[in-house]
């Protein structure tokens, strides 16, 4: 299972906007600058966040983005189903998971499922506030390449 | 993460071989009939199995498949990726990965493997013997549709 550019930026993203003062809001181009993440690609996974109520946005010349709850309640789950889709498959999804009963192919999605469940429970535990502290990306080490 | 149907069908044809009484070739026409799994699409699938060391292959009319060693020593892991390909994505595959040492970049991928690493702790622990017997598709239940 991959970690897509998509969840990585809205992760980096949400780090970035977890040290920011209290009610400060961050607009997307800085968030943008500050985290080397192309505008119009974040542009849509700052509004998936939203929609996820991870992020509170406000509108206007000086709006922008703020967390809408403490690093604390935001799992590293929830950030990254935001940015890059569930991360449980939709059931029957171009798979033979109907098996009409037959225990074998039961008991073939019984274990994948159960494999699957602990890889998001991992996730689950981890919250936003677990991640190192975000820093500038030129400070201490040596800066990213714009993507 | 899901389970194709390539790697679900790889899982049905080795529990389906396992059952064979112990050295007894069992053809791709026979398999594909009984598991109700097309042909080409099987045929495919069980040269990846070959290749993968699960199966082995015996040629000419006489011949066909059976499993390489005991079901007790093949992972549901092994079949799966034999099946549908690997469950640990090439590093760097297509991601910021790559972070020039930012702490928090190392951080977001370490966790996420870490839920990978125990999705596939949990395919490997189980074994293809764990499945239940394999029995006919028409017994005792309905039998499946033809995919």
């Amino acid at each position: 299972m991959r970690l897509t550019r998509h969840g990585e930026y809205a992760l980096r993203a949400v780090a970035f906007l977890a040290v920011q003062p209290q009610g400060e809001l961050s607009s997307i181009s800085e968030i943008a600058t500050r985290e080397n993440i192309p505008r119009n690609f974040l542009a849509k996974i700052l509004k998936d966040l939203q929609r996820a109520g991870v992020l509170k946005s406000y509108p206007g010349a000086a709006g922008g983005y703020r967390l809408a709850k403490p690093a604390e309640e935001i799992t590293y789950r929830m950030v990254v189903e935001a940015g890059q889709g569930s991360l449980t498959e939709p059931a029957d999804a171009g798979s033979g998971r109907n098996g009409h009963g037959r225990p074998l192919i039961s008991s073939i999605f019984a274990h994948w499922d159960e494999a699957n469940a602990e890889f998001i429970r991992i996730l689950e535990r981890t919250r936003i506030s677990d991640l190192p502290k975000w820093t500038p990306s030129g400070q201490p080490t040596a800066p990213e390449r714009a993507a």
